[in-house]
């Protein structure tokens, strides 16, 4: 695999990730965890996946809380390729700021933006999928990648896909993006075959992303310019930008305005959500009864199954509980259901008030 | 309460309640835990409330291991009313031993044999209940407490009452000893009103109960007065002595011979056998939504329901899950349910073979 002139891999690294409590915790969030047992943290694997592909060409946006975390996870970057935010305002903030500094840094570059916390499963396909997505985006495009849905979920926005770009096989034009649906919504969506998900994977060259934001809030571009020109204003205007999503800031009026286009994904897609999905993702060793992220000689199951993560070191017994998900950690414990995982942000939201160094 | 002239408790207290692991280990048995949250062990409630009956005279017989854990928790004792047994060979050696010492001690003693373990709720009950056999069992019968059946257990054996005993009222004859009924058999049983529990609570004058032993056995009630009446044989004896129940030994032949009687017992009584009878012992105190032996203000229960032992120190949150048992501690978590309970002897089983230290 090739590398591909100028494009940079922009990495928004936030979220704490609180579906994953207590595997997860706002000091240690999801991005800089080894949830695939692979030995790499998602963070890692998101820079081994991009590296082939753009070289040296990193920024990673995280918070201050994780600067020194990220740039020991990634020692091969250099401190400029870090940027921490003085605190958190969502992604358009995040990735627009990005997107200002490689705009002064490089004009022939094209960005693409990556969380720091999905699971890709065919590296190589991923990697064609950017390829090609760069190319539509060199000619001005806004372009995103179309994650194939494998279900009716409804824990996911959908792109809405419509007529082929010519002379870009495999790019079409986005008609809309919409909300996460309902599940019947979803079935309908994909009994057309015209919709896929989306990642929030978008792939622009900088200065095209921030004329789309400049149509919208021109203020919000013109501040995110300005900090670029001048870093010290950093702390100064930070502050006061917009906090709101890239996909509402720019993606969906863009969309609106004929200006957005999509490659269709195929390469096995996952932002571990949550416990089920997680267990999912690892379900294929199933020699104890159990799916087990961690030491599985820690681990007794007796007509049970699901997931067990054994990060206390202490030895675990479940019997009788199908599907049943036990995450232990040093200072908490979660006994749950695949079917309740998304109810974990419940617990975390209550001991946030009452406990808030175990969140 | 008055103590009772000459009479004598004697404690076995042995057996590790496997059916209570993690809590219950080897090395920590049940009857050294405070199972019931109030700040006693087992023995120590055992000795609290046998104290005002007999004053000093106890005979408590345990295993080596545990000699010094329970003079410990017994401080009041003396080193002479710790027996220490060599080897665990059953309750028939145990109890057979102690009634051989106070055969030469006291030659008018009454010996009452309670189980370290038990949990009663009418301490004043079980003293008038005790005071009753112990006057029934100076005239030379074998006495055992008839515990009144609250619902129709497979887990216990039962006595089977006769006629009333002319001159004491209360005291009526055991017909026999039936083994653990299946539950249908225990309903007809219950259905009779002639039928209580067997909690193995037994009250004899030392010599009948070694009678009774050699009518079945002479050489064992011999080998026993012997080691009564010289102690340095205790060590060569014991190990070639019988393992049995003194149940089989004794208690089930003494009642085809008509020499046993029971007194009814209504004192509120649980031989703690799993999590699900611990949990409903337990049960009153639902704030959390959890029964929680422990700190209640680590547990989080999000629709939720059943036992939760919070030993580890740490958070533990449950959700969507009812009848649920959570057992923390340390080195071993167990997750199971309140109607698989009894399978947690399975587990510590396999545990035997692999994790010894840990049962």
């Amino acid at each position: 695999m090739t590398a591909i002139e100028h494009f940079w891999a922009v990495i928004p690294a936030g979220g704490a990730g609180t579906r994953l409590w207590p595997l997860s915790r706002s000091s240690s969030p999801k991005f800089l965890r080894d949830l695939t047992g692979s030995g790499r943290s998602l963070l890692q694997e998101t820079y081994d996946r991009l590296a082939p592909l753009c070289e040296d060409r990193f920024l990673v946006v995280t918070g201050r809380a994780h600067r020194d975390a990220v740039g020991e996870q990634l020692e091969a970057l250099s401190a400029q390729s870090i940027l921490a935010e003085p605190s958190a305002r969502d992604s358009m903030a995040a990735i627009g700021l990005a997107a200002a500094l490689l705009e002064r840094t490089d004009p022939d570059a094209v960005m693409g933006s990556f969380a720091a916390d999905h699971v890709i499963g065919d590296v190589e396909a991923f990697g064609e999928c950017v390829r090609t997505a760069v190319g539509v985006a060199r000619e001005g495009w806004l372009v995103t990648l179309g994650i194939e849905p494998t279900f009716p979920s409804s824990a996911f926005g959908y792109v809405h896909v419509g007529d082929p770009l010519p002379g870009h096989p495999g790019a079409s034009r986005v008609l809309e993006f919409v909300e996460k649906p309902s599940v019947s919504v979803a079935e309908g969506y994909l009994a057309t075959g015209h919709f896929r998900w989306n990642a929030g994977m978008f792939v622009v060259r900088p200065g095209v992303l921030l004329d789309l934001l400049a149509a919208s809030d021109p203020d919000f571009a013109a501040a995110l310019r300005e900090i670029a020109a001048d870093p010290s204003l950093l702390e100064e205007r930070w502050p006061a930008l917009p906090k709101i999503a890239l996909d509402h800031a720019v993606a969906e009026p863009a969309a609106a305005a004929g200006r957005v286009m999509t490659v269709p994904a195929s390469f096995g897609w996952d932002d571990i959500g949550d416990f089920d999905s997680l267990t999912t993702l690892l379900e294929d060793d199933t020699r104890s009864g159990a799916t087990v992220l961690g030491d599985e000689t820690l681990v007794r199951m007796l007509d049970a199954s699901g997931l067990v993560i054994p990060q206390g070191g202490k030895v675990i017994a479940v019997i009788g509980l199908d599907d049943v998900v036990v995450v232990d950690t040093p200072d908490a414990l979660l006994v749950t259901t695949r079917a309740r995982a998304q109810d974990v942000k419940q617990v975390v939201s209550e001991l946030k008030q009452s406990r808030p160094e175990l969140t």
